[in-house]
Formats: C-alpha cells, sequence, structure tokens
C-alpha cells in the first residue's frame, strides 16, 4: 500500500472496449475454475480458457465460473462471447484498478469491489452476474473464496438452494470479511502509536503516523464507493436480484457502514495524534528553550560581576580606583556576592516554575 | 471508554448468520425475566433458557423477555426459533458493538442501540419487535430498565393498557435518558478544564483534554446513528409501530437531537480548549524568551564595557593606551557609564512593553 | 450566556409526560394575562391559574394566554387540560432549555423558541396553538410581548381581524425580532476586537475573543433550529396556518436566514480574529528575538576581541607576545577596530532589514 | 466594503409591512423614471412620486418603473398601491440591505439582488414584477441600467418585443455583470499579493491579504444566495415567467455559478497566501535564529579560550601554573588555536547546510 | 496553467448573444473540417467558413464539423444560423474559459468541456450536438480529436453505423481520456516532492508544492463540473441521446468520477506534504536551538570561572584574596575543574538525549 498504484488506462483516444492486458499483470497463466451446483450436487473442475465457451448452468441450477489472474485477456473475451457481456463491462474487468462500482447493463451486472487482505497487496476483485451464472475476477491468484467454496462443497447452510444472486452476496461479503482483520491491526497500531508519541515525538515518529493515515486512506477509498454501491444494489428493483437476498446484501451494506466508521474512528485518532506530536515538538522546544534561559540568566550576570574586578585601573593613581582590589575580604565578599545573585536567580526561576 | 472497543468479527468467509458467544462475554450466566401483561395483570418470572422456546403473550396483552447477557448463544437462538428472527438479525444481537440502527425484516422489527451509563462501560442493547412481542438484549446484568418495569409493576401511566410498541418507545427512552448524565458530567469536566488551561498548561492538561475529546467522540458515534434509526422508524410505515405511537418516538429522536446538540457544544468547547492551550503555551514560550532576551541584552554590552578596560595595553608605552585606568576617577566613571547603559536599555525594554 | 445552561432532564426512565417544575424556575409566582379579542373588542385581564379550566375564545374571536414563569406546574396543566394537549408538549414547556422546534400533535402545534433579548438571559418561549387558541408561555416575567399587545389593543393593522396563526406569527415575530440588537452588539463587539488584537495581542484580548465566539455560538444555536422548524411550518399543510398567514411566517423563515446570514458573517470574522492574533504573538516574539540575535550578534565578538587584549602573555618573554599591547597606537587602533566591527555588523542587518 | 454595512431593523414588535425611510438613506430627491414601450415604440420620461398612481402599461406593452433613492417612503407605498404590492415585499424595499431573494406573491414577484460595482458601495437593487409590469428600486442614483435603457430606446435585439420578464431578465443580467470587473480586479489583488509575501512578509501584506478575504466574503454573500433565488425561479412555474425566458434566466444562473467558481478560487488563493505568510514568517524566524546561533556558537568558546589566558594565576608560584604565557611562540600558537576552532565551527555549520 | 485564466466576459450590459472574438483569441485562422459519414462511407475536406452555411449530413448519416480556433466569429454565426443554435449557445462557444456544463435547448444541446493536455495549456472543447450533425470547437488548431477520426476513416468498431451521439460520446471521451496522462505527471511529482520535502525542507521546496497544489486544483475545477454535467446527460431524457448511447456516456461518467478520486488522492497528499514541510522546519529549528543551547549551557559556566580567577583583587593585601593563584597545582586544578563542569554537561545533555 506503501506505493501509488498506477491506474492503467488507454492511451487517450482508444476505442472503447478495447481489451488488453494490464502491463503489470505479469504472465503468471490465468486459472479458471468453474463450479457448476444446484441443491442436490456440486461439480467443480478447473477448465481451460477454451472450454469457457462450451460452459452453461446445469438446469434449474448455478454456474460460478472463478477466474484468478488477468494476464490472459483471451479468457476474458471468450466470458465476453459466451454470456454476451457488454464490452465496457469486460473493459472494466481488466482495467484494474477500478472504484468500486455496481453497474447495470440490461440483462447483467457489474459488481467492481476492491479487497485489502492483511498481508498483501489491495486487488481487483470483479464479479459479473447474468442469469443463474456468477463470473468472478481477482487479479491473482489467492484462497480468498476458498470458504464459499468449501460452504458450496459441503453444502452448508443455505448456499446451494439459493440462487445465482446468493452466490454473489456471499462472494462480496467474503470480499468485505477481508478488511476487518486488516482494520484490527491498523487500529493496533494506531493504539501502538499513541504511546510511541508521548514517549519519543522524533521525525521517525511522525512518518510512521503519516504512513498510518495514509494506509488509513488506502482502506477509505476502497471501502466508501463499495458503500455507495451496495446502496445502489438494494435501492434498485431487478430481476436478478430476488427481494429475499436483497435482506444479505443489506447486511453487507451494513457491513461497509461499519468498516467506515472504524475507519474514521482510527483516522480521528491518528490525526489527533498528528496535534499530540507537534504539540510534544513543542513543548520539547520550551524546555530547551527554559535550559538556556535559566543558563543564560544565571551566569550572565556573574560573568558581567567577574568581568569588572578584571578590569586593570589603576588602583594606584587615586582611592576611588577600585578600592576593593585592595581589602582585606574583597575576595570572600565578591564570592558571596556572586553566590546571592545566583541564588536569586534560582529562587525566580523557582517561583516562575521554570525549575 | 478510554481503550477501545473491538469489534467482534467472525472469521472471513464463515457463513452468515452463524451464532457464537462473543470472546469477551465471559462466562455470567444469562438472566432471562419474562414480562407478561395486560392492562389487567402484569405476570413476571425469571425463566430458563430452555422454557423459551413455550413461552407466548397472553391474549390481547404482551410479551417483554429481558435477556441479560451474551454469553450463551443458545438463548438466542431459542429466541430466533421461538419468534422466528432471521438469522441475520440473531447475529447481530450476539457480534456487539453493532453501530446503531433499525432493521426491518418483514414481520419482526431488529433495534441496535449503545447505552453509555456513567459510570460504567458503554454496552449494546437490542431490541426485537414482533407482533406483541418485545426481546430486549443487553450484554451485562444491569438495571438499567428497573424503572420501566417498576411502572409496567404498578400500571403508572398508559404503560400497560398500550402495545408492545409502547413498550419498546419506553425501552428505547430508558436507554437514550442514561446519556443525559453522562454528558452533563462531561460538561462539567469541560468547564474545569477551562480554568485548568489558563492556571497551568502543562503537557497533562493536554492529555486530559484529548482524552475527555475521545470520551465525547464516542457518545457522538453512540448517538448520531441512534438519530438516523429512530428517524427511520418515524418515516417507515409499518403495522408493527401504530401512528400514536410514533408521537412518542417522535420525543425520542427528539432526544437524540438534543444529545447531539450538547456533544457538539462540548466538543466545540474542547476543540477551543486545544486552541488556548496551544495559545497559552506559545505565550509562556514567549515571556520566557522575553526573559532571555532582557538579561541577555542589558548585560551584553557591560560585560564588552568590562573586558573592555580588562586589557592589557601597555600604558607606560604610550599616553594613548587605555589613559582612563590611570584617571583619578576612571573607575567610578565607568561605573556611572555601566549604569546608564543599563538603564537605558531597561527604558528600551519599558517602552516595547517588555518589561 | 457565559455559563453553559443546565438542560433539565428527568431521573433516566422517569414515565413520559411527567409534569415537574424546573429547579431552577425560582418560585416567582406565574402570572396569566388572558386575551379575548375579535375585530370588534379585545378583553384584556390577569387570570389565576384555577380559572385557567373556564376560559375559552370569544364566537368567532381568538384567545391568547400568557403564561409568564414556569414555578407551577398545575398551571401547565391546566393548559393541558383545559385545551386537551398532549402530554408530551406539556412536558416540553417545562423542560426547558428544549431546542427550537415545531411539532405537530393532531389538532395542535407546538412551537419552541429561544430567545436572547439583549441585555438579559436566554430564555425558552413555547408556543401551543389550538383552534382560536394561542397559549404562549415564558420562562421568566418580562414585556418582550408588549408591543404585541399594543397593536391587540389598539386594534392597529390586521392583528385583530386575522385569527390565532396571525397571532402566532406575531409572536414569533416579536421574539425573532429581539435577535438583531443582540446580535448589533455582538457586531460592534468584533468590530472593536479588531482593532484590539492589532494594539495589544496579549492573552486577555484573546480569552475576549474565545468569550465573544461562544457568544456567538450560543445565538447559533438558537437561530439555526429556529429556522428548521419555521420551514417545517411553511411546508407542512395544516388547516390551522392558513395559507395567507404563511406569506408573514415565509417573512419569520427570512429573519432567521438574514440572522443566520449575521452570525456567519460575524464567526467568520471572529475566526479570523483568532488568526490574526495569533499571527500578531508570532511577529512579537520574531520581534523579540531579533532584537536578542542584534545585540548578541554585534557584542559577541566584539567581548572576544576584547578578551584576546586581556591575556597575559608575557611580553617580555619573546617578541612574538602580544607585541600590540606595546605599540604607540595600540589602544586606538583596536577601538578603531572594535567600531569597525561594530559597524560591520549594523550594515549585515541593516541589509537584512532586521533594523 | 470595509466597513461593515448595518442591516435595518425595526424596533423589535414593530407592526409588520410598516414603510420607513432608512436612516442612512440620506435625503437625495427619489428620482422615478417611467419607460412604456411595446414593439414599435418606446416612451421615457422623468415621473413625480404623484403621477405614480395613474401609470399604466400600454396596451399589449410593458411598463418599466425605475426608482432611484429609497428617501421617500411615499414613493413606495404609491407603487404598492397602484400595483397591489405585499406589504412584506414593500417593507424588504426599503428595509436594506436584505439577503439577495426570489419571492412569489401570488400574481406578483420580488427579486432581492446585491450589486457590488467597482469602484463604488454595494448596493440592494430589488425587482418587482407584475403583469406587464417591472419596477426597479436602487438605493441610490446611478446609471447601472443604462445599457438596457439604451436598448430599449434603439431596440436593439429582440428585447422591445419580448414582456415584462425579458425585461426583468435583462435587468438582473445587468446587475450580475457588474460583478465581473470587480472580481477580475480582486483577482489581480490576490496576484500581486502572492508576489508581495514572498518579498517581504511584513505585518502589512497580512492585514493586506486579510482585507482581501472579507472582500471576497463579501462578493461570496452577495453572489451565494442569488444563485440560490434564481435556481428558485427556473424551477417554479409561473406564468409570469415564460419559458422561453427561462433560458435567459439559466443564462443568468449560470453566471452566478461563474461568479461562485471565481470566488472560491480566489478565496483558496488567499487562504493559500495565508500559509504561504506563516510559512515565510517561521523561515524568517528560523533564519535570525540560524545567524544567532552560527555567532554565539562559533565565538563563545573563543571567549572562553582568551578568558583562560585572562587568568591571573602566579606563574612564578610553580611551573605549573599557566607555562604557557611564558612560551616564546604561545600568543601565536594561541592564535592558531583559535583559528582552527573558529573553522571547525564553520566546517561544521557548512556540513549542517546553515551556512 | 501558472497563471490564472481570465475569464472573457462583455462589458456589463451588453446584449445578451452579442458574438464577438476573445481578445486572446490570435489571429490564426480558424480552420473547419467537415465530416460526412455513413456506415458506407466517410467523406472528410477542409471547408471555408462560407461554405458551412451549405452543409448537410448525408442521408441517414452524420455530419462532424470541426471547428479549430475562435478568431474569427463569422464562422461561429454562420454554424448558428446554419443549424438554428440559440444565440446564448453561441456566446459560451466564443466567450472562453466557460465552466464545464451541459445545456438542452430544445432541438440542441451544448456540451462544454475543458481539456488539459499534457504538455500544453487548458482549453475549452465546446460540443454542439443536433440531428444527425455534431459541431466541436476548439480554442485552438490541435490533433486531440486524431484519434477518433482515425477509427472513423478506417470504420473502426462500431462508431460509423452508430449515430451523431456515439460521435458526441468518442469525442467527449477523447478529451477526458487526455487527463489521465496529466495526472499521472502530477502523481509523480508528488511522489518526488514527497522524498524532497525530508531531504531539503527549504522553501523552495513550499513553494513547489503549491504550485503543485494550484494545478491540482485547477484539474479538479475542470473534472468536476464535467461531471456533474454528465450526470445531467444520463438523468435527462431526451430523443437526440438514445438509451443505448447512454451506457457509454455512464462510461463517461465513471472516468470523471475516477479523475476526481485520483485528483482527491494527490490533493490529499500534497496536503499532507505541507504538513511534512512544516514539521521538518519545526525540527529544523528544534536542532538550531538544541545547537545553541548546549554550546551556551556548556561553555557560559565555563567562561565565568575562568572570569573569576581573571579578577585582579591583591592577592598581596590579604591571604583570603584569591589564594588559588598562587598554589603551586592551582591552574592544573582549574582546568581538572573547568573539564569536570563541561563533562557534567555533556553528560546532562545525553540523558536528555540532546545528544
Amino acid at each position: 500500500m506503501a506505493r501509488r498504484r498506477r491506474k492503467r488506462y488507454h492511451a487517450p483516444g482508444t476505442q472503447p472496449g478495447t481489451l488488453a492486458a494490464h502491463a503489470e499483470a505479469g504472465d503468471t497463466p490465468v486459472r479458471v475454475i468453474s463450479c457448476r451446483y444446484d441443491a442436490g450436487r456440486c461439480e467443480e473442475r478447473t477448465v481451460s480458457p477454451s472450454e469457457v465457451s462450451s460452459l452453461s448452468p446445469p438446469e434449474g441450477g448455478v454456474l460460478w465460473l472463478d477466474v484468478c489472474g488477468l494476464s490472459d485477456p483471451s479468457v476474458v473475451r471468450a466470458v465476453g462471447d459466451r454470456f454476451r457481456i457488454h464490452p465496457l463491462a469486460l473493459e472494466d474487468v481488466l482495467n484494474v484498478p477500478q472504484r468500486p462500482k455496481v453497474e447495470w447493463y440490461g440483462d447483467h451486472l457489474l459488481v467492481v469491489l476492491s479487497e485489502i487482505r492483511y498481508p498483501g497487496l489491495p486487488e481487483q476483485v470483479t464479479f459479473l452476474l447474468a442469469d443463474r451464472v456468477v463470473v468472478s475476477f481477482r487479479e491473482r491468484p489467492g484462497d480468498g473464496f476458498a470458504p464459499v467454496r468449501e460452504r458450496l462443497r459441503q453444502s452448508k447452510g443455505r448456499i446451494r438452494s439459493e440462487g445465482a444472486d446468493y452466490l454473489l452476496y456471499s462472494l462480496c461479503d467474503a470480499v468485505l470479511d477481508a478488511f476487518f482483520p486488516t482494520l484490527e491491526r491498523l487500529g493496533d497500531e494506531v493504539e501502538e502509536m499513541e504511546e510511541r508519541v508521548l514517549v519519543s515525538p522524533v521525525p521517525e515518529t511522525f512518518v510512521a503516523i503519516r504512513r498510518l493515515k495514509r494506509e488509513l486512506q488506502g482502506v477509505r477509498r476502497a471501502v466508501w464507493p463499495a458503500r455507495d454501491a451496495l446502496n445502489l444494489l438494494l435501492v434498485d428493483e431487478h430481476s436478478l436480484i430476488r427481494p429475499g437476498t436483497k435482506v444479505f446484501f443489506r447486511d453487507c451494506y451494513d457491513h461497509t457502514i461499519q468498516l467506515m466508521d472504524m475507519v474514521e474512528t482510527f483516522r480521528e485518532m491518528a490525526s489527533g495524534l498528528v496535534e499530540e506530536y507537534m504539540s510534544a515538538v513543542s513543548n520539547r522546544m520550551n524546555e530547551i528553550m527554559k535550559v538556556l534561559t535559566v543558563m543564560a540568566t544565571i551566569f550572565i550576570p556573574l560573568t558581567f560581576i567577574a568581568g569588572i574586578y578584571g578590569m586593570n585601573f589603576d588602583t594606584k593613581a587615586s582611592p576611588y580606583n577600585m578600592p576593593e582590589l585592595g581589602w582585606a575580604y574583597g575576595y570572600p565578599a565578591l564570592l558571596l556576592l556572586l553566590a546571592a545573585v545566583a541564588g536569586g536567580m534560582v529562587c525566580y526561576f523557582r517561583r516562575k516554575r521554570w525549575l
């Protein structure tokens, strides 16, 4: 999260809907897992890109295609051709990172989310929902959907008996759930920083606070538009999402609100840390100035007095010329005078509470 | 409120609607009090978790189940089974702290509030409203609903003759009322701090202001979403809340607005305190600098002059070499000169209003 | 306005609609003035609390009950019983200060406003509007409504021929009009402070600015919700407020917008004053530092040179040991050197524009 | 614009609709110019206040009454009587300055704008639009409407063939157009200030920036509500403004948006100037401190060393007592030592980039 | 982008719809390229201004007029006459820069965008969409539309088979695409600045950050209203934009949101840079103060002690007068004392972590 991710964009003027692999997509081969299930069974297998065009959901059941890796645009094109996906939707799959969003294209739906899984890099996860079909795209191989797949295999809960919209919800939920441990870690760091800022208000601490703020900002940018997108999903009426499933999407939406709440709390705490750091720095400055002032103010008059009696006025030329130098107790008296001046100063500073 | 409360969340990918006890829920046994009442009578008794499944409201009357403690998820499950509560609603009961909210699930309603009762820890209070049934859940044993229970027993006011929605209102009102003493205390602390910041602008004061701000922020986070939730309750049309009861919920809503008003006022005052602290610190710095400058500026020229007459130029080598040293009144004249310079400086600082 | 007003609230869990006198209400007896008028006549008299239950508007005319003082809850209860006012509305009359608001209770209307009349303390003014009846409540005896009463007596303008809604408007208008002189005074103070901050940026000035900001904040808190409440009155359709009278309420609403405008302008000016104060303080610091730096930088090298020639190297031991001390023009030359160094420094500071 | 304009307000409790001349209105006589035109002709003449009551638009044409000066309320009253204007509308004409607004009064329309024409003082311009009649009021004599009058005389463009609504648009447009030169001038000043703040960050510059900000704030307060008012005009359906004319009012509205855009840009630049000023001041402080530190740090050790050799230990009492004083090359060696220390310090500061 | 662009405006009071060349428009001749195409063919040629009045779209096809340069208002007038464009729309073409906007004029549509192409100056691009006709205006000659023209020539994608609305989309898309490289560059600069601010927090860095912020502000001002305008296009129902093309405009809209996201991210980073700069400056100040304090505090007491033994008390007058001067080991003991004092100070500062 440290370095800014570069938004991928076509050269200005490129024809809309052009599909090309991301420069940073690497050349890890794309892995496609097909999962056909209904209430009774669940067939899961790895398919080759060329097989995509012949896949279809089982009768009365759901087809889930899980695509990991974006290095091969032909897979995306095959999916687009097979399920008649709008070219602009396909473009959004490849041109990562997109801002999280939900877009209706007549008979299919595009959902773009951003996943921040700790530890690891942020990643765009894109879903296409068509009639009884869900296609999910991840930027990199990963096991983020393993718990969902497990529930499908073991037919835990209602997941196999519900439709494609419920699967979409389960996958979105899995993406959003991954934010919580990340935020917990950031929260721990904020708390840790809270002690550090008081103990050692050094520039390194400030840099660390700034880094933390930037990470929180990154999470915020991932969650905030996801919230809006999910709200849109709740509000829009569309046959692809059944009313009964909306209750679950409302839960997702609720999670995004909770996530935003946590992010905002941590951000406020981090802003407070900056304030505290600044205050600690200025306290330090005050302390430094106090030491300087105390030392200088005590010794400057003393040095002056010593300087007086270092003058070479000719005591023999006149009895008015520094007769103190010839006194029997001149030196001890002077030492007492110096001690008295210093003591007076110390008292003055004590009263001012500078010592 | 000092330490951040950890949001409880399932491991990412857990099946939605999974019910499990909170890690921090402790093992205090759950206490369930059933209260069946109508205009004529009021039966109140402690029930065991196994009895929950056989409870029902009296004919024409209301059943109130008060559950204290979340250590035993089976109680929540029993309530859910008995009154056919949506699994997501039950999950929200257990996964504390939730953000305050109101959610409709067809024929029942979930109300989540956050209670900050002084002294004590913040606590989530959850209500389920179904047909003639109210179930309330608290995180810990406590007597927050004692006044409501008392009014039910003594049939004070209209509470026994109204329905379940009025009971829900009374309970929500009890939760919101608890904020007022907390806020009064915080207001007192803000005022106290206002004097302290002028008298002793030390880092400890700053830390105390920051703690106060954080507590106010905590109250804000509890009240702000409660306001929105109650507003939703007012706006939505639903048979569970009768129009006549809405007037009372409007009063609750009004209380949340007043609470927000108080919180915002105190927050502004606290922000003003930070500003005042910063200004006091910089005034202190100014004062320190002034003392240093005055002392240094007065004595530096004096020391220089004394230094001049401490030089060892050979007065015998030439009449131009420091003839002052041999003058009869050289020393007294010098002392006068020094006094004049110091006096001039003092006058200059007086005119600048630094002394 | 200096001290925070304590919101009065019942002990948590108190039954809604409980009427009790405010602890700060004092024991000044409550004064009730009844005013029954129609186009033809205007009967005005002081009534005792017990008479309230038998009062009614004249046929085709309007009854205005003006209640001054809240020390006796039985008056409020009598009004409530007589005109069938909702208990929550009565509670809002007594539990001062409420946030300004407008609330419909079926066939009657509650209007809560906050009056800040200069000089004097802020005060809640509550109106109840029912069919041909207006009841007004003030916290303390006062003559805020005297001009309205005078217009009723003398039948000035249309007030006697219009209905109860027009009377309500006239009373609201009287409350809002009182803000203008208060704001004028605050505006004058802001302008006065603007000169003071440049002339004497001392901590007292800062405290005065902060006090001013707090007073403005107080006015803001009184006007802002009044604006929203009046807007609600304009938008809601209700037979109690006739369309023709709405034009007048729109004028009231317009006044609140103008008041907010003034408050915001003054608040911005006050914030600018803080900025100016901070800048003045830091300029002062700069000036102090400059004086110190100039003095120290001029005299430190001079003192060093004088120190050199105060060393006791034995000029007889070697011709290389401080031969300057024996030169015929050694001392005058040194004085010239010192003058040259000092002059050079002064030139340097002149060029840097520090002198 | 430097001094705050005092809002004129009646004594609290004054009867609504009371018409009285503004205290600052002066006694310049009111000038009323009547202009009756249709596609074929344009009659223009100065009328006396008493003639107002007999004026009417030509058949199929438009009557424009241009009133300059508000010193004589009887003119406003005459206009009100002649065209049956609502008393509250007439009050708004006289009680300047009103906040810019648009208000419908059944069959007539009130438009209040604020004109800031450079050079000159801000001025309220009020329009009343009734059936085939436009009445415009200015606070002071002025030629702001001269170009419109000229276009009427010469029948330039469509102005004579369009109705009263188009005339109202032309007059509003003339008022808004006057803002552009004012804003250009303010923009020039902001740019000029941008150079000044770098060259001479003195308190005077800060005061000038603050003044600029306040002027921009003044323009903002005039334009912002005008924008809202014009938007209201576009949205409301009313027979007085024909749909074809709305396109032109949309252009006016667009101008207010552009004005706001300019104001906001300049305000942001001005805020940046404050930031820059603060940074320049603190840089200056840094520079001052650096000079002080460098001078003090170089000379303090040197002075100390010179002080050592100014001590009077008795070299004859013991060979350990300051034998350096008697060395043949003692003095030159010391000078070398001093030079070395000074050189080392300078190197240190060079490396720290303080020199 | 460095200098503020001057908004062109007519002299106040100018008749609306007046067409005049911009003062800064220069006298580069206007180049008009006509492009008539349908699915089967594409005729492209440069036309003279006088030919404009005879141009028309091919049957069933689209006419695209590309006007580069605004120095000749007669071209704009000719276009207006030929396609019956509203005078206010034509005025907006010439009075650059307008704020980006979309305006419906009955049967035609005006789209104003701002193009910021790197490197180069910002430029207004205006589109007029009428039935089967698109007219585009640029301020200066340029090849921004070359890729679109190329796609038309080679009939790439669907561009030739779609209507004028799709062409408008393609052109808008080309304008918006040009922002991405500009923003990338600004993002790179922000990142570069992030290192610079830590390494050399000099005023030049601050000026560079400020310049960067202003450039980002410029992009923001171009994109923000474009977003609103495109949203308006999506929401409004109009036969000129077919529903199928709206999906593409939604993509444009999405791009503006992504652009805003990038701008806001960079702006936040830039604001963080200011904070970091300020913190770095104050750290520097702290360091300077520390060096001064350490040096002064170590040497001031030493100098004082040396001053003591430089006094000229007459050791012969009394055995109490500075007997140390005559001790055999007086000088070495003194040197040890000085070393001890200095060492103690160093220890003290070590413990304070100032060294």
